[in-house]
C-alpha cells in the first residue's frame, strides 16, 4: 500500500519573448511558462507523478497557487485506490462544489486540477512501465468509458456509444499499433511562421521545413492585412503547390471580419484557418465555416471544456479538432473529447508547441490512432522546435513525422535541472 | 493629480456551511467568501476604491493571488486618467495577451479583472459624490458606447446600434429615475427555497417572503425528484396562485433529462427555470427552451463573459437574462451585456445573493432601467437576506422592492471591521 506524501510546486518560467518565438495577432512576446507539479509517494520504486499547465509567463504563479490548493486532496491518501479509479477521482476534482464555482470547468481552476489529474496518469503509467499512450491503449473499452463524465454529454454522444466506437476500434488495436511503430504519425510545423519573424527567416524556415520532410507549414495571420497576404505569398512559393498551408489567426477576427479577410486569403489554397474568432463562439464559427466552405476550419486549443467541443461539433462550427494537453480538466476530459470527434467523424489535429505540449499531447494523439479513431488519416500533430531539451524524453520527430515515445510516463518530466534553473521566484509585496 | 499608491488585497470567508444557507443541487455547503480589493490614492479626500470577487470558499485565496497579480497596473499611475478612459482600462486589461492565455476571458482571472475594474468605478463614483447607478445614468450616450468593446459583438450589435437603444432612452431618464425613486425595483426572494431546508422552514419561510411584500418567490431543485415535487407543491399551497414562483437547478441536469423534469414541475405554473443544464451549453438551453415553452429560461450567473451572453441571445437559449456583478470583467462588460439584452428585448433581472452581490448589481439594475432598457417590465432583481450587515450601505429592501442606494459608490464597501474580523489567514506548506 502506498501513500502520496508529496505535492510539491514550482513556477518554471522562460524568456522566449526576447526572440519573439510564439509570437502571434494576440500574443505578441510570451515568456513560456509551466506550473509545474510533482507528486510524489512513499514506495521505494521512487516513481513521482508529473504534470504541468503551460501558460506564457505573467499570471504563471497565480496558476501555481491554483494546483497548491489541491494538495489536501492528494496529500496522505492511498495511490493504488486513487489510479485505480481515474475516472472517479476526476469527477471529484472537477465538481467540488467550491473549486467549480471559479470557472465553472474553466480557466484556471479547471486548468490546475488537469495538470494533478495528468500527474497521476504520469505516476500509474510509470508504475505500469509504459508510455501513456501505450498504457491507454491497453485498457478495455469498458474501462475507457468509466474514465469519461458524460452528465453533459447524452445529448451528443451515450456510454453506449462511446463503448461501440472503442470496441469497433479492437481488432484493429495490433495493426495500428505496428503501424505507428513503422510510420510514425504525420507531423506539421509552425516553427517558418510566427508573425515576429522578418520575411527572409519566414521564407528560409520554410524552406528548411520542406526539406526536414515536413507536408505542412502554418503561418501566423490576423494583424496587418497586407503582411498576410505578402508572407502567404512568400510561402506558397518557397514551398510550391504540393505542401499544406494552413494559417492561424489566433481569435483576431470577428465574425464579418473573419469571413471577409479569410475569402481574401482563399487564393492560396489553405489547409485549415484556425481560431478565426473568439474561442467560446460557437455559432461564429458555424458562420464563418458555412462562408469559406470548403475550407476547413481548425478550433480547439483555447475550448475550455468538453462541453464546449460537444456543441462545436454539434454545430458543425469546426472541422478539424485540436485539442491540447493542459488547457482541459486532463488525460480524462481529452479522452471524452476524441469519443465526441470520433462520433462525429471528425480529425483530431492536437495544438503542441509553448513548452512541453508536443512531449504530453503526442500520448494522446497516438492512444487515438491506437484505440479511437483507428486512423491517422486526415491527421497531423503540430510540431514547434522549441525548448524540447529540457525533457527527460524529448519529442521525436523527423521526417515530418512524430514517433513513439519509449519511456514510461506522460511525458512531462522536465530535467530537475531545468525546472530549478528556470524556477521563477515571485516577489512578495 | 492623483497617484495610485494602495493596492491591498484581502481573503474574507464567512462560515455560512453551517446553517445551509446558499444550499442548492450543485452547491451542497457554500461558505460565502469575497476576494477583496482596497485601491487607495494620496489625494486629500480619503476616498478609496473597492472591488471584490464573490466566491464560495475553498479558492477564494487563488482569486485574490489573482487580483494581487494586477497591482504592478495600477500602482503609481495617474488616477484622473484612468478614470477619464475606463474603456481603455479594460481593453489593457483584458487583452493584456499573458493573462488573457489563463482564460480566455473567463473563470479566475477575468473575475480578478473584473474586481479591480469595479474598484476604480468605486472610486469614480465617490469621487463625484453619486452613487455608481447615477453617475452611469448620468453619462452621455456616447461615454457609454466608449466603455464597451465591440471587437466579438458586431454580428449581434455594433457601435451605432448601441448609441440608437442609448438615444431613444435619453429623454425617459428623468421620468425613469423619478419612477424608480418613488416606486423603487422589484424585487423576489430565495431565502424561502434553499435545498438544505426543512419542509417546514420552506413553508414558513414563503409565507414570510408573501407577507413582506415578495411577488415572487425561488424554489431550489434538480437533487431528489420527489423532493422537488413535494417542495414545489407546498410552495405553490402556501403562496397561492398569484405570487410568481420560479424554479433553479443550478445545472444539474443534462438537455434530455432536464426537458423531462421541467415538463413535469410545469404542473405548478413556473415564472421561469433557471439554469436548466451547463452554463456554456447554449445549444442545450436552445433546446430545452424550444421544448418547455412558453416556461422561459433564465440564466447568465455563470455565462462567463459577453461572448456567451451574445450567443444565448442569438440562440433564443434564455428568455430572462441574469447579469452577476463579480462573474465578468466589471462594470463595463455588464453594460455591455445590458446593451446586448436591450438590442434582443430580453429582460434583465439581475442574479444576486451571496456576499455582497445585491449591493452591487442593484446599481447595474437601477442604471438599466434609467438609462438603456428604460423600463421595469418583466424585471425582477434577486434578493437574499444573508449578510447585508457588513456592508456600509446595505441593500435596502422592503414592500418587496430594491430602494436606490443613496450613498457615493458602486455598494462594494464592506465595513472594516468586517474585512478585519473575518479575514482568512492562508497557511503557507
Amino acid at each position: 500500500m502506498t501513500t502520496i506524501v508529496g505535492f510539491r510546486t514550482t513556477d518554471v518560467r522562460f524568456a522566449t519573448s526576447t526572440l519573439l518565438d510564439g509570437s502571434d495577432a494576440m500574443n505578441p512576446d510570451p515568456d513560456y511558462s509551466a506550473a509545474y507539479l510533482i507528486i510524489t509517494t512513499d514506495a521505494a520504486d521512487g516513481h513521482e507523478g508529473h504534470g504541468f499547465v503551460f501558460t506564457i509567463g505573467r499570471g504563471n504563479e497565480i496558476e501555481t497557487t491554483a494546483i497548491d490548493a489541491l494538495a489536501p486532496w492528494f496529500l496522505g491518501r492511498n495511490v493504488e485506490s486513487m489510479l485505480d479509479d481515474m475516472g472517479g477521482l476526476w469527477r471529484e476534482l472537477v465538481y467540488d462544489s467550491q473549486f467549480r464555482w471559479l470557472g465553472p470547468e474553466k480557466g484556471i481552476m479547471h486548468m490546475a486540477i488537469g495538470a494533478a489529474i495528468n500527474a497521476m496518469w504520469d505516476l500509474k503509467a510509470k508504475r505500469a512501465g509504459l508510455p501513456l499512450w501505450k498504457l491507454l491503449s491497453s485498457l478495455s473499452p469498458e474501462a475507457i468509458v468509466a474514465l469519461v463524465d458524460f452528465r453533459y454529454l447524452q445529448d451528443a454522444i451515450t456510454p453506449a456509444e462511446a463503448l461501440s466506437i472503442l470496441r469497433s476500434a479492437l481488432p484493429l488495436r495490433a495493426e495500428r499499433e505496428a503501424s505507428l511503430l513503422a510510420d510514425g504519425y504525420p507531423a506539421y510545423t509552425t516553427t517558418p511562421g510566427w508573425l515576429g519573424y522578418s520575411d527572409e527567416k519566414l521564407a528560409r524556415l520554410s524552406e528548411e521545413a520542406v526539406r526536414d520532410g515536413f507536408r505542412q507549414v502554418k503561418v501566423k495571420v490576423g494583424a496587418n492585412r497586407a503582411d498576410d497576404l505578402r508572407r502567404l505569398g512568400i510561402v506558397r512559393s518557397v514551398v510550391g503547390p504540393d505542401i499544406a498551408v494552413a494559417i492561424d489567426a489566433n481569435q483576431a477576427w470577428g465574425r464579418d471580419e473573419a469571413i471577409e479577410r479569410i475569402r481574401e486569403l482563399q487564393q492560396f489554397d489553405l489547409a485549415w484557418v484556425e481560431e478565426p474568432t473568439h474561442p467560446d463562439d460557437i455559432l461564429a464559427h458555424a458562420a464563418i465555416s458555412a462562408a469559406i466552405a470548403p475550407t476547413p476550419i481548425a478550433a480547439g486549443e483555447h475550448a475550455a471544456n468538453r462541453v464546449l467541443f460537444k456543441q462545436f461539433l454539434q454545430a458543425d462550427a469546426l472541422q478539424v479538432l485540436q485539442i491540447d494537453a493542459t488547457r482541459v480538466a486532463g488525460v480524462n476530459e481529452n479522452i471524452a473529447i476524441l469519443l465526441l470527434a470520433a462520433r462525429f467523424g471528425v480529425p483530431v489535429c492536437p495544438h503542441a508547441g509553448g513548452v512541453g505540449l508536443c512531449e504530453i499531447v503526442q500520448h494522446l494523439a497516438m492512444f487515438d490512432t491506437i484505440a479511437v479513431s483507428a486512423t491517422t488519416q486526415g491527421r497531423v500533430m503540430e510540431f514547434v522546435d522549441h525548448l524540447h531539451e529540457h525533457f527527460v524524453e524529448p519529442a521525436e520527430v523527423h521526417d515530418g513525422r512524430y514517433w513513439p515515445p519509449i519511456l514510461p510516463g506522460s511525458g512531462a518530466e522536465m530535467l530537475s535541472e531545468s525546472v530549478a534553473a528556470n524556477a521563477h521566484v515571485h516577489a512578495l509585496r
